[in-house]
């Protein structure tokens, strides 16, 4: 029998045997939770076994019939690919929590598992602590797994890599970077992932040393590293009340806030010169400025210690500032001025090509950029200048997708922020940080959404929204959006 | 005695005698009110006495010594002239309150001047109740002439309008409109006060046929045609709790909140085909959308009757959505939903060529359009194509300045909520409302800012931050903001 697997002229074939691949790599992934839980006698092991079945078995039928010898394919089927690679990842990395039976429906499992992969930390359950430490870590493995992307790991597993693999990465990576496009776009992924690796190492040692748990410690390296949040108590951070952990943690959400670029460029060309970057360094000043402020806020209003401000300041705006999402003391009890601050962080987000959340600081240099040239051609209508980020002149058209970019993150806060009030018992305030810490991929919001709540009580829709709105943060948008477009099923003119 | 007027090439004497004629102009307007004081023998006819010496004799001496022949001057000009007439009519504009004593400070007298100019209706008097006719008149006043623009009046009595008449008016009529540009400008200019002095008759007599006093009515048509908001009762429009009423003054700043260029055609050329418009149906729809959404929010949640939801919402909706701000009922007592729905409206606001605030319905039109473009061009990278609205191509300078537009208008919201939160006791959703309200020339917010309740309790510095919102709304950022350029200041280059 044969079946016409080109539905309007796109190569379905091959995104097929990319989802195959993704499965099994998947199923392979969940191996490390199921030698956990063997290891420790947990009863979750069945879940874990239930899953690997129920996903490896289509994923490596799918992987025979689809051979990838060669990747021949266009825009449609990147985007395809990866929205769909996405989509599989969630629906089928929910099933270890349904089948334990730690959530009470499955979509809850499925808000924990996207909140994972996409590294937001927002979680359904109340109690993490009673969860076996195999739930635990596969939950941290989703934070560090989607960290980096799916598809950059994809990547490096692909036999044959031509275009295909460059169009994967262009609508996978994060951030307006004009190093996407690579020519050995194979090594320099599989480059990202081995100094991924190796930071997660050294910052699970440290967390050790600092007297943390062994599991303990690699979950959280997992979660810090990625910008994740998830963690093994249900205070986070502030369980350990402990400065040394706090530090730790605070560098590595830093780390992790940074354009990884810049670090394999590092890494590369044994040059310092990589660290002279203007998005790097206004993603450094933002942090210390921000931090400054909620530190004198802390100090003069709430008669804390210029210490203890200082401390918890530092902390609170690394993990909003990266979109972690950790919480070293209760910020909801905040002032005012603090809590906005910190809010508007969560929009902001860390830079490009990181594993953090937000609208990216790049973003924001660029916006501003054109903005101040705006202004100059407001008196001087004929001149045309050009804007340039570290000596590359940025065009128009990325301009304006990067001020498209804005509004569609605006106009989709906003509209969300109206479902989830309308569907919750949530203030206008908690409701609007409710989104705008799922979009920005960041975590806890303020109030019922707080750093020591959970977003267990949120109703069915809100959570379905939610959902939706951490997967749209994650993919940027255009990603998701562009299967909406008539073109996209091949309705639009051919090209 | 010869000074060298040139600051830097800038030509100072033409601003200087468009700023005397301004104030001759404004001291004229402040016989009006002076006259009812002096009818209803009130005591505050000696602060407007006094006001208008202020005021009159250096307008008169600027007016005669630089004699405005002819207008030969450029963008910087045009830039500086709107700038300081708007300051100057706001600072001299305070004096009645101030001599009058019915503020505490010169800077809540500031601030109520130019809520009143900028069509904003924010107040900082608890009880205007207490308040003499003739201050009442003033304030409404003040509505009536910032409504439709200061500039626009002036170039109506200008002797003779080249270019310069021109560049005003681009720098002064708010929003991204293609006909801003007009070969007549004078003409248009005075037809445009013609409509705007009808229509405003018609609401009077109206408002004055449902039960209101004469006064009263005058008042509130001022206010409402100028999408301003102010009113002469402590409870707004609930005070008169009628039907008749509620829907007059819905239908008028409906009506204002409309392009008035629309009716200038309609008007000229005697056909209904200008009501075809784009951003006019955008507008309604909304309207309508807003309405259905908040009436069935109210009628579900809250217990009301169909027809109390209905009416209630309407008339928020359009209050709030062209930027007037009147109340016909404590919604800041609603669901959290509406609420959000409200602050969305703040920031839309009205049409182009409008008296009505925010970013305007063309502009968010224009971003939606570009949006979707882009999200066809990431299928098709190499397709261009163009976006119109009512046929018209808009160029991409157009389309990036609205861009830069939206991220101004979203980065001063989120900067001066900072400032507000952090100089006042309010709540982080109370302080960004506030924004919301002033930066859109709205008017009220929510809670301590709310429809019952003035901004007389806000601190100094919170004050003032609003005060530059408003005004930062109402000149759209670029006139503003332009001043800060070197350029500006003949220290870049010379054009
Ligand atoms: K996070
Ligand atoms: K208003």
């Amino acid at each position: 029998m044969r079946i016409n697997w080109r539905v309007n002229k796109m190569n379905l074939p091959v995104i097929l045997g990319l989802l195959g691949k993704l499965l099994v790599i998947y199923a392979g992934a969940m191996c490390i939770p199921l030698t956990l839980a063997v290891v420790l006698g947990e009863w979750s092991v069945y879940s874990f076994l239930l899953s690997i079945i129920i996903i490896g078995i289509p994923g490596f039928f799918l992987m025979r019939r689809f051979k990838l010898t060669e990747m021949k394919f266009g825009v449609r089927e990147a985007f395809a690919a990866v929205t769909g690679a996405w989509l599989l990842a969630s629906f089928t990395g929910a099933l270890p929590y349904w089948f334990a039976d730690v959530v009470p429906t499955y979509i809850d499992a499925l808000f924990e598992t996207v909140s994972g992969l996409t590294t937001t930390g927002a979680s359904v359950i109340s109690d993490v602590e009673a969860l076996p430490q195999s739930i635990l870590l596969w939950r941290s493995l989703t934070h560090w797994v989607g960290g980096l992307g799916i598809i950059v790991l994809f990547i490096v597993l692909l036999p044959k890599t031509g275009m295909g693999s460059v169009l994967l990465f262009n609508a996978e990576v994060p951030g307006p970077t004009n190093d996407r496009v690579m020519p050995r776009i194979r090594d320099t992924a599989a480059a990202l992932w081995k100094i991924y690796l190796i930071f997660t190492a050294i910052c699970a040692v440290l967390l050790w040393m600092a007297g943390m748990s062994f599991l303990d410690a690699l979950n959280h390296a997992f979660a810090t590293i990625a910008t994740g949040g998830f963690s093994t108590k249900n205070t986070s951070i502030m369980y350990y009340n402990s400065l040394t952990i706090e530090m730790i943690v605070a560098f590595f959400m830093i780390f992790s806030g940074a354009n990884f670029v810049i670090y394999l460029t590092v890494w590369r060309k044994k040059t310092m010169k990589a660290f002279r970057n203007t998005e790097l360094m206004v993603y450094l000043l933002i942090i210390i400025a921000a931090t400054l402020l909620i530190a004198g806020s802390l100090w003069s209003n709430a008669g804390n210690s210029p210490g203890y401000a200082f401390r918890h300041a530092l902390f609170q705006v690394a993990s909003i500032m990266t979109t972690t999402g950790y919480a070293s003391v209760d910020f909801d009890q905040w002032p005012s001025m603090t809590k906005i601050i910190l809010f508007l962080l969560m929009f902001i987000g860390g830079s490009a090509g990181s594993t953090s959340g937000g609208m990216k600081v790049s973003r924001i240099i660029l916006l501003v950029k054109a903005t101040w040239a705006e202004l100059k051609r407001g008196i001087h209508p004929r001149v045309v200048s050009s804007i340039k980020l570290d000596d590359k002149v940025i065009d128009t058209e990325n301009l304006s997708r990067v001020g498209i970019f804005f509004f569609l993150y605006i106009v989709t806060f906003t509209g969300a922020s109206i479902i989830v009030a309308a569907s919750t018992g949530l203030s206008p305030f908690e409701a609007m940080s409710a989104v705008a810490a799922t979009l920005g991929n960041v975590g806890p919001g303020f109030g019922t959404v707080g750093p020591t709540t959970t977003f267990a009580g949120i109703s069915l829709l809100g959570k379905i929204v939610l959902t939706v709105c951490m997967l749209l943060g994650r993919l940027e948008f255009f990603t998701l959006l562009i299967i909406f477009r008539p073109e996209f099923w091949g309705k639009g003119k051919v090209w």
